[in-house]
């Protein structure tokens, strides 16, 4: 009967990793629910199905509990888009995935991304969390640049170069995400369609009409 | 000896419109020196060169005159972008127009880009105001787009998509112009190339080695 005691396990016995996690999933739908302000540390626990002390004893105030949200979200998103990228792919088609892994993120999790992103934004001690994690992904993203070019043999690429064009296209991908949370109807795969043309051909080319098609479904 | 009389004004005499500029111009230093907490509004008075009963009966409270400063920079910023953009350029051009005058703009405000910019976007009643100016240069932005694919013949270009490559383009240079702030020195005129390479020519071409070159200096 093991698989069944696993199935309903005793909370005093799970680890605290995984209790963590279950805190900030509660914590997570309660600020995307009501926003930071609203958000109460009580519904926060009866979501959790714990304690208020023993929240308070994992996760420390609703501030910290605010930005170990954030940070684990912003991780989650990275490791999504990471995973998207084929590392032995064309560059285009690893571009497009990992605008697809993003957007895919961001479409699955559009009040998530609504509250989360935008309170951390506007709220101090928070944009500093936010600013260090969007560096994260700026390197990440410069990273995956720098290998595509190498893979071109255009080993003469100038870093600076290729972190400007990582910080272009995280900022595109962040101006778009921020209208695709706000309009439920759209598809995130046409988002990511949009900005693949985009930074793929370049307004030179779409102004010709050119579009670019993914191989893959 | 009209002209010497012009040259050093009675300040009474000045009209309301003129004054309040100075006012705005006073506190954008101070803001920009002090950051938003520390500003007082002593300073600001000092630095204006009038009495601080009179800047609160002209622009209001600390925060009122704030968000006047950052309105003010941002329909400069966006003239100055306008201005920069000729009518009647091929697109390439008016592309790069736009994007060195933006970050010319930005090149030359460096501080007040910094405070203003990352203060107002941290600050909830701010961030609104900041979000509200984002959507007018998305929209002037877009617009411009719209005239560029029109002059291309491409009248069945969708409002969704170009709106899209607005969003893109409004971020991707945002985000080079945050980099640039931090970055007293890098060149402006730099930045816009990067920015013009990546929008115009696209990844691709990039990849290919292809640079684009302005035709004019």
């Amino acid at each position: 009967m093991l698989a069944s005691v696993e199935a309903r396990p005793s909370f005093k016995r799970l680890p605290r990793a995984v209790r963590e996690q279950q805190m900030l999933d509660a914590a997570v739908r309660v600020f995307s629910r009501r926003g930071f302000h609203e958000a109460s540390m009580d519904e926060i626990a009866v979501e959790a199905g714990i304690s208020k002390p023993m929240v308070y004893a994992y996760l420390g105030s609703k501030d910290d509990l605010f930005r170990a949200c954030v940070n684990r979200e912003g991780t989650r998103l990275l490791e999504s888009i990471v995973a998207a990228v084929g590392d032995d792919l064309p560059a285009d088609e690893q571009l497009w995935r990992g605008l697809r892994g993003f957007f895919g993120f961001v479409g699955a999790h559009r009040e998530g991304w609504a509250v989360l992103y935008r309170q951390a934004k506007s709220r101090q001690p928070f944009a500093d969390d936010l600013a260090s994690l969007r560096a994260r992904i700026v390197e990440v993203v410069a990273g995956m640049l720098r290998k595509a070019v190498t893979q071109e043999g255009k080993t003469d690429a100038k870093d600076q170069d290729l972190t400007a064009s990582a910080y272009a296209l995280v900022g595109a991908a962040e101006s778009i995400a921020d209208w695709l949370a706000d309009h439920p109807e759209a598809d995130p795969d046409h988002s990511a369609a949009r900005l693949m043309n985009f930074t793929w051909l370049g307004a030179r080319q779409l102004l010709q009409g050119e579009l670019w098609q993914p191989s893959s479904a």
